[in-house]
């Protein structure tokens, strides 16, 4: 047993850290002060990231390695670790700025959008429907039939997340079979409409992709029922490791308040509420951590890690919302105040607790393989 | 013992229940659907709630005496009891709309500007500073000293909640004696200036007032020590009072949603999770009841009631919190929505828990009386 | 409403509060560290109270009145009401002894057992089988059918808790019929057997109750389904008000060792970790209380309680087992040595959560209920 | 990183496992179904653990090498890692038998008392105080002055929990330096005195143990403030590993239950409640298993490791005693028999968390560092 970090993997998770703290956090008080926007007619009203820096903050993570994390190295890549991965998703989650790498799984590399999704040209979205909500793919309810000229899709409405994306994937099941396929679904592909955005309590936004008649190529066919669950597995294991991220910030702006904020005559660090709570959240960050990188070593190791992951996500964003909650009550007023990151973490994380498997659906999920495995 | 309500309580209870049902739940579809709206510029872009309607309502709210509660007979009003208080506060914590009665201190309007509080030509805030914090008097640190031409405020500069107020109520110590005074300060006195308006994580935001150099006719020194205790305490009933009605709405609406929204084949209701979380939630609802209804009563009794106003307020705005939590679990995707009501209940409890006491300031306080007392 | 307890009311808590101290808390010194027995061989090595002073202190209760409480005023009692009942068993719960009033349901002393009932010569105990542990009737599984010298009970075998009365009070179903009947099982019954007596965790036992071609005569099938049913509410009433008793108990040994005890230079009373256990403790039994009462006061105003006893007992329980963990944690080494009641209220409170309806079965028997009404 | 367990481990782990369930599960039943013994007058009535079979049983566990865990190889011994320490301590602790390796810090086998130490003709326990309970060396109060013939300890009288051993260690401060020494004392060393023994909620006892005029020899002056804080360290890792086992012992039972026992007609392991109650449980379980070989890991590779064991003791033993709640919980009525392990595993457990650090304490001592530090 060896519980130390590789030197590789602890120089990936200072490349990370100095990019988050020079690139991003130092970012963060304009972005978070920005003014009332002066919007043009019907412009969306909340907060949102200029696209010129965000092309620029793109461009300088994918120079140090921080983007694209799953492109082969027979295409220039690192193709990272699961391990690496989590570190660098954990620093990328101190920032509140809605910038962090996505997920790419590395199959897509090999498919004709290879090279459009490994130089950024393309943007790449997740249309799992009722999946970002369970975890669980058996509630996948869209239907495919295979034809000679291209696969048949049953016309179906569902609700996605980043509804700017120019490709999306799209996961069905055979009619008959069953088997899980995986399409990649271009965003102009006829049939597809995607509307009725809608405002979340995140700064994001969901939409419904309605799928009317689309018949899909069957070289789109591109994954089947274990990538699917791989990509569930990992983006849990990025929502774990983004967790952790808000936890460490969440702790280290606490301890710092706490150290120089003086009421009723003495230091805040001096209270045993304010002991307690840090205290509280220093164990929770720290066995979180160790669920997140115990996942990811066996998905390193080709051990099985669906569980895992699924558990580690659970308990690494119900900790991250009582990190936000705690900075809210240590900051007090300002914990509440748009122009810090707190309250904003504290809205993220609520969001993050229902995706991918709310608590409830995670625990019966366990509790059923207890009872019926051995 | 006679723990029924009477049937005048009775008939506020419905007549509030009534209100709010017909004239706010009903719109409450068009404010959270609001459009983003067309903006001039340099407008800020938070959810808002349009003057003609608040003015038409609050004529409404008057005529069936769901307006200044605590206007005395003699000036036509009823001067409610703090327990019909409490079940009208209640009945409009059920809906999103930041639309209640303001709490005016009965004392208020025998003074010169009771006739503008009474008609609402006139709006009142507090300016309690710390005190919106801690819920502590002992806080306190503006000063002043009375002089034959009036009192002479130090200066300072507090935070305020409610930046557009035409009076405010500001509580300073006079220099010497600590004897609490109660200013009436008008928004235009000089020396008076309200700036730096922040957005906070509710629809709300917090602005700070400055003092500077500040005279007042020693005739607007309108109550002591006990009135501010006294307005604190009513605070800290009405928070707890709403708290209980979106605790009542995120149960009823919860119960309704597990109802009808069917996942993997059978009624979310029929989930011993569901179950669960609305019998516990049942459970606090009915004991933060009867905790703020006892400091209620006490205080209709004359007993001392402000720390059991004090302890109702930090149970219920904690319970609020975890009914919008809850709500928000089993309405999944809409949780979060901003079209639905729940991710606000949200963000509003988390202001709430925080405001006139946070739970660990209370319990110590608490603490310090039981060990100190006998 | 009026939340105050009547002039009767107040008198019979106080009679009863000065019996528990005087002669029950009196004792406890005597009880507790009572030297290891003598025994003879064979004997039980649990704490016992010995028989003598206990027929002593149940004359010394009769005579005050807080003894068969449910004695009719036509027989010489005073027929108490559920809330007299209530404030009574409260105060005896603050005491380790193992005295405290037996409930005898009123319609028993109007049976041929009725006198003996009355002066104690007979004791009474019930038989309640699975009932015992979940709190519901629908889980009874003997079955009975009259015949025309008698009812035959199917043979059954059921665990008892109180292994030495007299008499038991045993429910059935009629076959067919499904209707529930309340029986009147002696002892000495012919084909009654009680034995595999096993001790508990506390310092009682449980027995089995084998019953074997039983037949009772008609005349001792004394109640029904709504008779068993305020059997079962009138035990959980019970248990609800013991616990209160036992919060109170701890909560003030708790506050009066954190006074006087000094650690690491300070008394423990000014340390805020245990401030903040002693609030939190009040409040929870101040809540406890409110359900406790309003269900007995149901029960008064014949309005329908057996729900409001049921989550009274739920979180009183939870709340005494609450209070005995933090008397131990504020004891540190002292509470856990049986010389002090706090470890013993703790194996108490423990087997208390289990009765009449373990927390989860009283859970989803409420979320039930929420669910199909309405 | 290397999260795998080495092959030695393995076996060590192996070793461990059979011989706790051949040797010491294998006889519970008898210990538990004791019946009340044929006790000689006077005699203690508590459970015990026959002096026959502990002689047998220590006999075997030398001749596999579970015993005496430190002695280093020159003596014969494999002196093993801290994690193999944990890995045996773990497997022990599954089994309610008052039977585990007592830890000998390795110095003692160097001194004069090493070879019966070894060969398990001496006994040995820690005479630490105050220490016991808060887990800090802070608290000491003994001095001592070295003199030309050798210490004198001043009179002092601290509590001890194992008032049978031959020797104990017993650290003092030397008057005027503070140095803290670890002295060995002999139980019939002149002037030492052990009494007033009193029965503990666990099986076990607590005596006082006074010294009066005692003079030790220097050379019995064995350690100091580093060895002292080691052996604290290392009993808060024999706790921490004990808990594991107690969870894992509880949740394997409670699956097996659950799956067996058939309540309203379907298994228990079908009900959610049941369902969330293990999952709950298996995740606590994994999180203070990290904690814990993470704390011994560092241990071995001579890193700071007191904190990190005084963190893992805190969790895992909370997790112990959730274990065995959850285990009373699903068992019913079985869990609080003393036939069944699980109300001797929750009243150990409430004991465990109480020793060297009640939660509240390190909660402080962990804020503080954090406060301080940086």
């Amino acid at each position: 047993m060896d519980l130390k970090l590789s030197e590789e993997e602890k120089l990936i998770r200072k490349t990370a850290a100095e990019f988050v703290d020079k690139e991003l956090i130092a970012r963060e008080g304009a972005y978070l002060r920005q003014p009332a926007p002066f919007l043009p007619p019907g412009a969306p009203s909340r907060r949102e990231f200029d696209a010129a820096t965000r092309t620029e903050l793109t461009e300088r993570a994918r120079q140090v390695g921080l983007w694209t994390l799953e492109l082969p190295q027979s295409l220039g890549g690192s193709s990272m670790s699961a391990v690496a991965r989590v570190l660098i998703h954990r620093e990328f989650g101190r920032s509140i700025l809605p910038f962090r790498p996505i997920s790419i799984p590395a199959f897509l590399f090999e498919s004709k959008y290879g090279e459009q999704l490994a130089n950024g040209s393309l943007s790449l979205a997740l249309a799992f429907g009722e999946v970002h909500k369970t975890g669980e793919l058996s509630g996948l309810q869209t239907l495919y039939r295979e034809e000679p000229d291209g696969c048949i899709l049953r016309d179906s409405s569902i609700f996605i997340s980043n509804p700017r994306a120019d490709l999306y994937l799209f996961p069905a099941r055979e009619q008959g079979t069953q088997r899980l396929g995986l399409f990649a679904i271009e965003r102009d592909l006829q049939g597809v409409t995607i509307g009725d955005e809608v405002d979340l309590t995140t700064d994001g936004t969901v939409a419904r992709m309605v799928l009317k008649q689309c018949k899909i190529p069957t070289e789109q066919l591109l994954g089947y029922e274990y990538e699917a669950g791989a990509i569930v597995a990992g983006e849990q294991l990025n929502i774990a490791a983004r967790s952790l991220g808000i936890g460490m910030r969440c702790l280290a702006a606490s301890i710092e308040h706490a150290k120089n904020r003086v009421t009723f005559g003495r230091p805040l660090a001096q209270r045993q509420a304010i002991q307690w709570m840090l205290a509280d959240l220093s164990i929770d960050i720290r066995t979180s951590t160790w669920l997140t990188l115990e996942a990811a070593w066996r998905a390193d190791q080709e051990l099985s890690y669906f569980e895992e992951a699924a558990l580690a996500k659970k308990r690494a964003a119900k900790m991250a919302f009582q990190a936000a909650d705690t900075a809210i009550q240590i900051h007090g007023g300002y914990g509440v105040c748009k122009e810090f990151p707190f309250e904003g973490f504290y809205r993220d994380a609520r969001l993050m607790r229902l995706l991918y498997g709310r608590e409830a659906e995670l625990d019966r999920a366990a509790g059923e393989r207890f009872l019926t495995s051995s």
